[in-house]
């Protein structure tokens, strides 16, 4: 089911989420067991590897002993001997797409005992081999104690050799004597830790205890960062409703909701091995989970359309739309909002430019039609062929008017697409560089969107210095400036995906991303600004900019981590004020509503830091 | 003479050092300075690499102005233009393997400004491409301030572009106004921000001056960690003699002869042009350098041994006497303390096997060749050829009485080498493994030197396992025990030479190397002990050990840092305890005195941390 979790088309609205059961049974019987699973609607067991007779074999009478027979049956043992049948639970391959090995707890690698480390080593490599041989996908883990050391570093080393199964280690929210005053990140900093001695393995992961107590939010939220694969949810932490059945409290509703959208394994986790609540038996608490799932708020505009880019890494070097299918380019084309935003501006920016009110602009609306000569200045051959829309482009207006209905028609004309039948004769499209355009006359307006994620990482600044020499001086450039912003994040599962291209080029790339397994490490700080038109370069006699110095930029901010953590890399944003009070910004703070057009920008650190709060 | 530096063959007891002239003139002649500098008895000169006239390219005059022409001319000089000859002070490569260039002290990178830093930067790449064009191999550049990001970022960058040049960066001991009171560490925490940010380039070092105050002593043992290429000595901290001659106060002397070992440049920088004492002139601060290098303490037989050996890793795998030439051989062979710590250990062994006084064991003398069998077991089939030595050996001593003259013996083999002269009958050579020898009798004494830096290292515990079946009950093992020991090291140069392989196996490798460009960040601890014999060893029938898991070893230990600084790696040693008070060592505190058989193990971290105090 690790696979079904995985595979699941997550570009559906409200995809399958997959429940797991675990009754905590020490001796069960695999076919009963699943069966009866299957039957209460369950995806998926969670099933000890071996019995419990198999702990003799920590030899834990022999602590002190000196007993030679019985250590030289240890030794002889240690030596690797092949389990025996009756101490397996699962013996074949049968169910091992319906269930999760469970690795015995009573093990402990890091006792101060040589010979029940060494022992418990031996049979952790054993069970998790044992899974590998028989096809399972993943195995879950204890909860590590205090001292960690050697239960890491023998996982580390057992994922070399046995490739194909996930280790979810359990990691319970809150412990319990947390809640009697330790301070509440204490588990947090265990798994990280852990996963640290493993150097971040891909093939290892958190299976998130919530616990009856929830931390504070800013705590919950450490966890979206993380690699979650699995969320158990014990049957103790539910209430009952009045009927009897068990349900969750409108705190633990929120944060399962939350989790869902990661699409983790559930697992209802019964501690006693039936139901805890009067109603519904064992099917209820599946039931839940599935009915929180149908109940999730609809989707925002924004959400629909990032469906499927959660935490995917896109160079932003092409345009974000190259990377989707046709389909989704349609629903680009929808980003109703940016034109919105352009419109607006243009708007604007003609009525102050003509000092014009709203009833002469009306009137002139008729007259407009002659008095207007539209340039649409086009870089990308195939575009030229095919259509004009803003991304890309270049418009210039030159009025010696107010046309108001123009302004509309520009929007249409980026809708609609078609120069022949819409445009006519209004505008003039010509297939050039703005940079290196010969202008037939000057512009009292420029247009543009050549904005990257981080404001000008798509060169908007070097196109527009060299596009304004046929800006009349005093003319207006929509937009008027750009401001990027940058915040430390952190996200092991972006560094991840960055670090297993085990190059130093993927390090030193920044990325476009919707981020999802993210969390910010503090508030975003203003980096730099960019200004058009821009009257402080220096031009040579074509009206070109003499070199690019300007254009460089150069900032230190400093942040105050809100809490410990680990900084895996920078996000970028970028706000532009279009005209005036006209603003279209993808800030987290300010982001234009429903706009789509740009995810953040994304600059991993080939080294993440540990920043204690 | 960067080259000179490093190519002193630095197997000679009294290398040659290498002493530079900076007479800080802002517009030196070149022929008369450096002409002037060889008949002074210096090896280099420093020299400015441009005329105070270049400062003219900072356009400092800008700042705040809106002079377009001025601009202009500022953004036309920055597309790169040639330099003038006039503005450079080094016109050919006549000099360069006598200079050494200095980057311009009033450029300054980090500055508020955007103009002035553009400037500076691109003034910096055209004085270091300049020296990489005339053949200059290094460059002094200035002190970074307190904000360095664009410094270090600039520096970093042109590494690319300027391979050849190394990069001396000035850093004082002290700055003036920590004296004043600021902590001691602030000048090498910048040193160390700015190398972080350089990521620790190779041809990134320092250019260490030497100031009035020294700080603590273990503020100045830091340096000996770092990359120092070169010492700025300023004349003003050398003191007048009764003649008027210049010399240094004792705690200097003490340093500049510590730092002599790491044979730097040496620069005696005039703070005025000309001499600051009465006597000797400018030649005597070089000569006073040269005095203090003739006059080092003489070497001990370790330090001797150790010549060449500085900083070098090797592989352990292989014993450390394979990886030097047949002179050095002969050298490695008059361990005698190693030799003299056995002897001692096997006479005080056969004087408790049997109860023997001194007078017993001198009548005995004559007896003792008949009564005594003696068998060398040796594995490695060319040193069986050749001759017995101690190591990678097996001595198993059968002795029915006490016989003193044997040890004597046995040590004067090992010094002599020739079994048939000097042993005639008295030993049996056995050619085997001794694991797997059948030996014809159980032995009274085991003798074997099988240790490798760590200990453990060279399986000293797998092969005396198989070994002790054929050691009586209550029979000696020398040596009886030994024990590993760890400190946290700080080197950036051993780190830098394994990163330099650029792969992961290299940095998953330990090290034989004899420390010199490294500090201690704490004390050595404990970390783990093998005994001989072990009789906790579950044997097959055959007496072999039934698996190796006895001799896996787990340790957790805590280091208290002593001061802030950057932890590169561990170092590690043992400590042997051959027999009762018998004591071989390699741990730094209880080193066995002018033994030089074993040099520290190294085990380099892939990611180094920075400690703060």
């Amino acid at each position: 089911m690790e696979a079904t979790a995985t595979s699941n088309p997550n570009t559906s609205n409200c995809p399958r989420i997959v429940v797991g059961l675990s009754r905590g049974q020490e001796k069960p019987n695999v076919s009963s067991v699943t069966a009866e699973a299957r039957e209460l609607g369950y995806d998926f067991v969670i099933l000890p590897i071996t019995f419990p007779s198999y702990r003799r074999f920590l030899f834990e009478q022999l602590i002190g002993s000196v007993d030679v027979n019985e250590k030289k049956i240890m030794e002889e043992w240690r030596k690797g001997h092949p389990f025996c049948r009756e101490d397996l639970v699962v013996k074949n391959a049968d169910v091992s797409d319906f269930m999760v090995g469970q690795v015995s707890n009573w093990i402990n690698l890091d006792s101060p005992d040589h010979s029940i480390r060494i022992n418990s080593e031996v049979i952790m490599r054993q069970q998790l081999s044992w899974l590998g041989h028989i096809g399972i996908s993943a195995a879950l883990l204890p909860f590590p104690s205090d001292s960690l050391m050697n239960y890491a570093r023998c996982v580390n080393s057992i994922f070399g050799t046995v490739p194909y199964v996930n280790m979810w280690i359990k990691i319970p929210l809150i412990l319990e004597d947390e809640i009697l005053g330790l301070k509440e990140t204490v588990t947090w900093e265990r798994w990280n830790k852990f996963r640290t001695l493993c150097e971040n393995h891909v093939k290892l992961s958190i299976a998130l205890e919530v616990t009856q107590n929830l931390p504070e939010d800013n705590i919950l939220d450490r966890w979206f960062a993380e690699p979650l694969k699995a969320v158990i949810l014990p049957t103790t932490i539910f209430l009952s409703n009045a009927k009897g059945f068990p349900v969750l409290s409108k705190r633990h509703q929120t944060f399962v909701r939350k989790l869902i959208k990661y699409k983790p394994n559930f697992i209802i986790d019964c501690v006693a091995d039936g139901p805890n609540h009067a109603s519904g038996g064992l099917a209820a608490y599946q039931e839940y989970i599935h009915y929180l799932n149908r109940t999730m708020p609809e989707l925002t505009q924004v959400e629909q359309f990032a469906l499927g880019y959660h935490d995917f890494l896109q160079s932003p070097l092409q345009p974000l739309m190259d990377n989707l299918e046709s389909s989704t380019y349609e629903v680009f084309e929808k980003d109703s909002t940016k034109y919105a935003l352009y419109e607006k501006a243009i708007h604007h920016a003609l009525l102050d430019h003509t000092n014009g009110s709203e009833e002469m602009i009306l009137e002139a609306a008729e007259k407009a039609q002659k008095l207007v000569r539209v340039y649409a200045i086009e870089k990308n051959p195939s575009a030229f062929v095919t259509y004009v829309r803003y991304k890309d482009h270049l418009f210039v207006l030159i009025t010696q008017e107010l046309r108001f209905n123009i302004i509309l028609n520009i929007r249409k004309f980026s809708l609609q697409n078609k120069k022949a039948e819409v445009w006519g004769d209004k505008v003039t499209i010509v297939f050039s560089d703005m940079r290196f355009w010969k202008a037939p006359e000057k512009a009292d307006i420029l247009v543009s969107e050549l904005l990257g994620s981080f404001g000008d990482n798509e060169l908007s600044p070097e196109c527009l210095d060299g596009a304004q020499k046929f800006l009349k001086s005093g003319g207006i450039s929509i937009p008027t400036s750009y401001t990027a912003f940058i915040s430390p994040i952190s996200s092991s599962k972006l560094y991840n995906e960055v670090a297993a291209y085990k190059d130093l080029a993927h390090f030193e790339t920044p990325y476009v991303v919707m981020f999802q397994s993210a969390s910010e490490l503090a508030k975003p700080c203003q980096v730099w600004r960019f200004e058009h038109p821009n009257s402080n370069i220096s031009v040579d006699e074509d009206g070109n900019p003499i070199n690019n110095f300007h254009n460089t930029r150069y900032s230190k901010v400093t942040f105050n981590i809100r809490e410990s953590g680990i900084l895996h890399g920078i996000a970028g944003y970028f706000e532009s004020i279009l005209y005036k009070d006209i603003i279209l910004s993808i800030h987290p703070d300010t982001h234009s509503v429903d706009m789509f057009s740009w995810f953040p920008i994304f600059f991993p650190l080939r080294v993440s830091f540990f920043f204690a709060k």
